[in-house]
């Protein structure tokens, strides 16, 4: 389906495009839907369009389970990311290197989105059709494919995005700030071995909520930009949440614990997305003993690099 | 009431010393309870310590209207940062001037609470016995009197403040950060004639919140401490709220109106405090036929500075 006034192009043959998209952390402490950051674990996709068809190869987390033919997130997004600059491709080949964990709250799904729409902003601009997607329309159209601005903005902007969502005749248009963090922070995750299902935790949430706690999370949230951007010292008060993670800890044991544990060592924890992973901010690297504490409880510790956005060059 | 621990000591007579404190603005747009701005109009007080009894002499805003003795709110906030610190006075003179309008959502209470406290400090100050108190105490001693930190909080340390409060064992402690404004930001208020109760309008809030609503305010909050610091291109976005305004509308209709009124014509418009007051942020002068459009609906215009925070001097 082609956007109204466009006139369908197709790709040629031969034309390649390579993308590498970072892994994302949503619903940053009390940023529920709106505060996102980008980690340093990586997708990477390599197309190339073919005579005809599809052919869909991948390696890494995933290649177990995922699909190999048009019903492939990846290729649902690349495709949809041609039609709305008026391209169609002939065949594609595809090759998907994965790093980021499935179903652990780190953005695989929205980096998936993003990197099928970057690949297609890639083949656009390998073939001479244009720039290609901008940065506003592959946070439009990641966030309109896969449902979550924070994780999805995240994965194209980089660093850590404020994300909001305006509604005209029902109608949403999404937008996000990059924050540019104070050089001080960084972040580790803890990653369990159990998947979690985000449509099932968001189940979990009640349709509304105490005045009370919607005010805890808004001075927090205000004073996680702060925190994040000039001043980490907030970083501990800046987390806490009282409008998402209270209302799923039962469904997640061991992340309600090893959070729990960490925020009583001062150190600034929350669940990554809609979890099972827990992410933390700080200033320093996490010691030794916090690392034992959380293989105790079933997770690997990883310090991740704040990623920058999207990266998408010739194939 | 002394602090446990600490002695009183009793000023001298012929101590003395002058304040002044600014205006703010509270419940910054989308940030109910945790965003507020020091605004560039001032109460003064000057005080001295007597022989004996309370002298108390008002000019200006409320002047017919408050009590002239040790109920007067200035009066008890000196004693009690007086108490606070383990001082008393004898006698105390004080002179009021004062210019913040009352019961219009402007934060008059607050700046009484303040001055009364930083008066204490200064006289405290001025007596030898110390260096006063703190703006940390300031903010604690001003919130826990008067109840709204992101008025006291703004009044104190002047600019544009993230407010939040942790409770522990039923006790408050009143933190905030104040945010370096970007210079381009300006400030206009539109006061009404008439008076608004903040306890009233309150009292129309409910006790629970549709959740997508806290999400869209939660958004709008980060936004806001982006657009006021760094990117004021966002004030629109991120002066929108769905958690308090609404609620209240119908209880001051022309400030809904103006409110209405102006955001339709892109200025970034929202109820001062609890209102009537209405506040617009922006990067450029309020053009003369808002100004007109709103004197027709009862409101008088006053560009004013984003003020610094309480100043306090030798008598």
């Amino acid at each position: 389906m082609t956007e109204p006034g466009v006139a369908t192009r197709q790709l040629p043959v031969g034309v390649s495009a390579r993308v590498r998209v970072p892994a994302s952390s949503a619903n940053l402490g009390p940023g529920f839907d709106c505060l996102g950051i980008a980690l340093g674990i990586y997708d990477e996709v390599i197309v190339e369009t073919v005579d005809d068809g599809i052919v869909l190869d991948v390696e890494g987390e995933g290649s177990a389970d995922v699909p190999r033919d048009e019903s492939h997130l990846v290729v649902r997004a690349l495709n949809r990311g041609l039609t709305h600059a008026g391209v169609s491709a002939p065949g594609l080949k595809l090759r998907c290197v994965n790093q980021i964990p499935h179903s652990r709250g780190l953005g695989s799904s929205a980096a998936a989105a993003v990197s099928g729409l970057a690949a297609a902003s890639g083949l656009i601009s390998a073939a001479g059709f244009g720039a290609g997607l901008s940065t506003d329309e592959l946070v439009q159209l990641s966030s309109e494919f896969e449902g979550h601005p924070d994780n999805a903005a995240a994965s194209v902007l980089g660093s850590v995005v404020v994300t909001w969502t305006e509604t005209a005749d029902d109608v949403n248009s999404y937008h996000a700030h990059r924050l540019s963090v104070h050089p001080d922070v960084c972040a580790t995750v803890f990653v369990p071995d159990t998947e979690s299902s985000t449509s099932f935790t968001r189940g979990l949430l009640p349709d509304a909520v105490p005045r009370a706690d919607a005010v805890f999370n808004l001075s927090r949230a205000a004073l996680a930009v702060v925190a994040l951007t000039s001043d980490p010292r907030n970083l501990m008060a800046a987390s806490a949440d009282r409008l998402h993670q209270p209302y799923r800890a039962s469904a997640m044991v061991p992340t309600s614990e090893l959070v729990a544990e960490l925020r009583a060592r001062g150190h600034a924890a929350t669940v990554s997305g809609a979890g099972p992973t827990v992410l933390v901010l700080g200033t320093a690297p996490i010691p030794a003993d916090i690392r034992v504490l959380a293989q105790g409880l079933g997770f690997t510790t990883h310090s991740v690099a704040i990623a920058g956005g999207v990266d998408i060059s010739a194939g």
